[in-house]
């Protein structure tokens, strides 16, 4: 316990000093939408400095704020970065035409609010998100716009988060796969949204006007949380999984050393 | 032309010389089960030495009979070998008593005609074919019962097949891609049975009593007929794609060089 306890402290000291804290949020804050106890003590002891970054694709930023209000935490809109959100706004300013979107249908509600010109046939972009109505039709509708061409935006590379009972729930990274795979040749190279890459952590840091190197990144998976904010400069603090830290870890008091 | 010709005069001498000539379908015989003319007349030339052996798993050996038999060519259903009723006799011969099988309608139906006994929760195996029905929802129950420990059959590995025009129809592979890529570092290795493994090219020799050495392989994948011809030790004659040879070529008469 006291080398847990030792090993957490270096963490603490981070998380103390930085001006940002970015937290994932499946498996991090909450499994499926219920935020964890110890998360929800850390997030309110530093709520003004709290975002969140998320390869979530199905929600959107209200429904994060109406979860963790729940939990007595008011987190504004503007401070939820999610994959999903991130990859409309991008296919909105992207002035493609033809949209064939896969998603849930509240994100698919939401493309059409933002003026996002979805159609069936014949699309030049096609988004992928995690898409619970997925079926062989549309993924033979998605490999053949683009074998003829259509660009792919992906909101997340993810293959699965864990659900209730550590239960595999897929996401958009194994639907991705079968589309690449269905493509083949014809796959063009993905224009990936979310963690690991960049857009996320640098909206993030952007809106809480600091620079990576004022930022930690708490998340639970090492490529996604781990690599990705390694990559942007900032710092990651990894909990559970293969990590010997956990959220309960970063409760202690420093002085308690 | 002539150099055309010439490297036909090969392909030509070892098929006559054969004594099984087996067929591979999709893109070959046939597309969109419609037989080409020029696979109609070198069958009809070769009628009794013939066998098809295919990687399809969505339709039943007397499809395949009856669309033979409206170009007059009349195949024994014996001697139509696919992966999907392969498939169905490994996994009835199995001694697993709780298969969740995802495949077209005919094939669950054929599969309970062959006493399988399907589930939709907790199987010892999964069975996957082509699919044209495949969900979301069954990618997570089959993803989620390999977590659990169930065994993988999968009737082929193939991603995609020639559809109308070119348009790519997803196959097998495609919906196996996703099923690994979410269940992850749960899946097992897949038993898979069709083309290139041995299954089919053995199930053909046997049944036309003839050794690999006096059977070839016609086909137009590179991967699983000339590929998975040349491991069982059948020689396979590619038609199409990469190929310089056309079907066509197989009709000339070997006196005419």
């Amino acid at each position: 316990m006291e080398g847990l306890a030792q090993s957490g402290w270096a963490e603490r000291e981070a998380l103390e000093a930085a001006r940002g804290l970015l937290f994932d949020w499946d498996g991090c804050v909450a499994v499926n939408n219920r935020i964890l106890p110890s998360a929800a003590r850390l997030i309110a002891r530093h709520l003004e400095r709290v975002a969140v970054i998320t390869n979530n694709s199905t929600h959107l930023r209200e429904d994060f704020v109406r979860i963790l209000e729940r939990n007595g935490l008011e987190i504004p809109e503007e401070r939820i970065f999610t994959a999903g959100i991130e990859a409309l706004h991008r296919v909105r300013d992207s002035g493609c035409t033809r949209v064939l979107m896969l998603s849930s249908t509240a994100m698919r509600r939401h493309a059409l609010d933002l003026g996002i010109p979805l159609v069936r046939e014949e699309p030049d972009l096609v988004l992928l998100m995690r898409d619970p109505r997925f079926t062989y039709a549309k993924l033979e509708r998605a490999a053949n716009a683009l074998r003829d061409g259509a660009r792919l935006v992906v909101a997340n590379a993810d293959r699965a988060h864990p659900g209730v009972g550590g239960r595999l729930v897929p996401e958009t990274g194994a639907l991705l796969a079968a589309l690449l795979s269905c493509a083949g040749e014809y796959a063009p190279a993905p224009e990936m949204i979310g963690k690991p890459g960049p857009i996320l952590f640098d909206r993030a840091c952007k809106h809480l006007g600091i620079g990576p190197a004022e930022a930690v990144m708490i998340g639970d998976n090492p490529e996604t949380d781990g690599e990705g904010a390694l990559q942007f400069g900032i710092r990651p603090i990894l909990i559970g999984g293969n990590s010997r830290l956990r959220m309960d870890d970063l409760l202690e008091p420093l002085a308690a050393e």
